[in-house]
């Protein structure tokens, strides 16, 4: 296999012998990425980068997050498309563990797939930036990308929100998934700038639910009612948009709401155990319903408070509305009080935000118990579209 | 073995039977700590408290930092003391793997112990603060802990440097870097407040130098030529202090001087691979010393550019002078201009910063080609006490 090395050597100071052989596979990988950019399914660290919906939405949940927020500098949509393009190729060839060109800049080289995936999509600006149609996209703006409401209680910060075009980087290791978002950001120089970025350490829901679930940084236990990935039916109902649902070209796309929440930790520290639980509606150790003693005991609301977080969460509160959740924690160093900068990433992709994100935010913000100990703070929504094809682009069903 | 799930359950709301054994033993753990909470060195993810030096200076590098300074708000020497026990009675279970005690916050409740060390050095301001001898120690500062001094092109941020207690949490997992780090911050509530913190996500310098030598943001190899940890003449010779280094409470520690270096990786990135090659002296793709082929060639300093970082900074160049690196990439979000805000958060161990540390960063901020690329804009020095008895404490040697 080619890999990353052998590309960069290639075209630095240390070329060896061989090294036209491999140069010349990286161009034939630019222009052909279908038949050999493309990963190789017998690599368990390569997630295919092709196919009907994008990775990383029902991916199983990666360690490690990088998630940006660019904005768009340039001005047509040619250079739009151009842009895409190229962020394709380079996507395509990361995210099979390959370097992104010859003068890739390197912090991975030496670093697996990582099961990697870039997962893009396009926020309201690029529709529609406070009446301005600049790239003539305004027709084509989906109605489920409507702007999100004010929810009770947030405070969002706007160096923290929106975006013409998000990236969610997702790897094993920290250094893949940064080295992603660096590469795209430098391809883009000139074209895009980064708006906001987003580190995350530690998933918080996976989609593999039958495996552990992972701990937020409250240390309860977080997504084990999550979607799994595998659960076609489930997706197609309340993740993947349909044919029906708008316009065409966010057919089999999802929709992402990402949300920066601060939780109050020193706070949330000095509360006992019992009414932790009473707060979440669940055990902190075993993560069962309270009441019951196994996290996947029955799940009865009526047992639990009627304020705890699970309880008017859970899809029977809400007329059975999911979203498929991969939020990851965050810790971003101390606040001016020497307060812990943390919480939680909460990133979920969804049908149609108007019914499942902003009836449930609208329903926990106003009666959550929880609300107490967190804040959200930043925020955004984008309109990622289905999968790209071999030889295509991310842009391709928005843009041809 | 016991864990972190059977203490916590002991005292929740989900305690089920055979719970007060685990209980008992927790409370004997935190009594004896020697017999109980003592590593069990048959567990390859468990990194052994106890010692002559501390862990976490000649330990192999872990994947991942947690690092916080902190200001003491307590006013008497006893009170100092009693922090630092209960501290080290924590550090000696969540070393181990094991909850911190029956209230621990959770988040790391399923995670092994992830070869967590937690290293603890004390600052300037905790003997001299202003002129002030807070607690009685002004007699027991070490010459060697002397105030660094300016260095050219550096632009400390307040808010990034100093404090009087500084811990270095590292582990394999991240989360269980977080936890130790908040659960010594809230185990210190009104006794210490967090002055700074810094999360790292890549070593970029490894003390198992026969390993892999992981790169840094610039894509370059960083530590080849790096103490290892199991070079025990060397050690003695630059990282430990000996007897007759100083007050005796130090024998056997060790001075850590931390620097955020921002890397200006935009810029960086518009460098070709040769004049990056330049800058460095060593080669990208193997890391070979320029000239050379292979990452361990004879480096022969004559042979690289006079201002290249490898030859600045060589020992050769340098009186023979060496220090221990333990540093990591870090990667907080953007700046107000949307460029990165990375670099590497470095982290160097010796027996005398005076002879060690500042003239090598002297020279290096006068003549490196690197500097065009990097800034200092964050620092800290700490005497780190020697390795922690069983049944005794971090401050045993300093405070008694």
């Amino acid at each position: 296999m080619l890999n990353r090395r052998g590309l960069l050597a290639a075209s630095g100071a240390g070329a060896l012998a061989g090294a036209a052989g491999t140069a010349g596979a990286f161009l034939l990988g630019q222009g052909e990425p279908a038949s050999t950019a493309a990963p190789k399914a017998a690599e368990p660290q390569v997630v295919p980068f092709h196919g009907p919906h994008q990775a990383g939405i029902a991916t199983p949940v990666q360690d490690r997050l990088h998630f940006a927020a660019f904005d768009v500098a340039v001005s047509t949509r040619e250079e739009l498309t151009a842009l895409l393009v190229s962020w394709t190729r380079a996507a395509e060839l990361m995210t099979a563990g390959r370097a992104s060109s010859p003068d890739d800049s390197g912090e991975a080289l030496d670093l697996p797939a990582s099961r990697l995936t870039l997962t893009v999509g396009f926020g309201t600006t690029l529709f529609d930036r406070a009446g301005e149609d600049r790239f003539g996209l305004a027709s084509l703006r989906p109605p489920a990308l409507a702007d999100l409401p004010a929810f009770e209680g947030e405070k969002l910060d706007p160096a923290r929100g929106g975006g013409d075009i998000a990236v969610q980087a997702c790897a094993d290791d920290p250094q893949v998934a940064v080295h992603a978002i660096r590469t795209l950001a430098r391809i883009g120089l000139g074209r895009v700038s980064v708006r906001w970025s987003q580190l995350g350490f530690g998933k918080t829901a996976s989609t593999t639910p039958a495996q552990l679930t992972p701990r937020n940084l409250m240390g309860f236990k977080d997504g084990t009612d999550n979607v799994s990935g595998d659960d076609l039916a489930t997706l197609d109902q309340h993740v993947w948009v349909g044919r029906g649902d708008g316009p065409a070209w966010m057919s089999g796309g999802s929709y992402l709401v990402a949300r920066r929440i601060r939780m109050h930790l020193e706070a949330w520290d000095q509360v006992s155990q019992e009414d932790q639980e009473a707060t979440i509606g669940r055990t902190k150790v075993e993560g069962a319903p309270l009441g019951g003693r196994g996290e996947r005991d029955p799940f009865v609301p009526a047992t639990l408070p009627a304020d705890s977080h699970v309880r008017l969460a859970h899809p029977s509160a809400n007329g059975g509305v999911r979203i498929l959740r991969r939020g990851y924690s965050f810790v971003d160093g101390s606040d001016s009080q020497g307060r812990i900068d943390a919480g939680l990433f909460f990133l979920a992709y969804q049908r149609d935000p108007r019914r499942q994100f902003v009836p449930l935010q609208r329903r926990l913000a106003a009666d959550d118990r929880l609300s107490t100990y967190i804040r959200h703070v930043g925020s955004g929504l984008w309109a990622c579209p289905p999968g790209v094809s071999p030889g295509g682009h991310w842009g391709e069903s928005l843009l041809g």
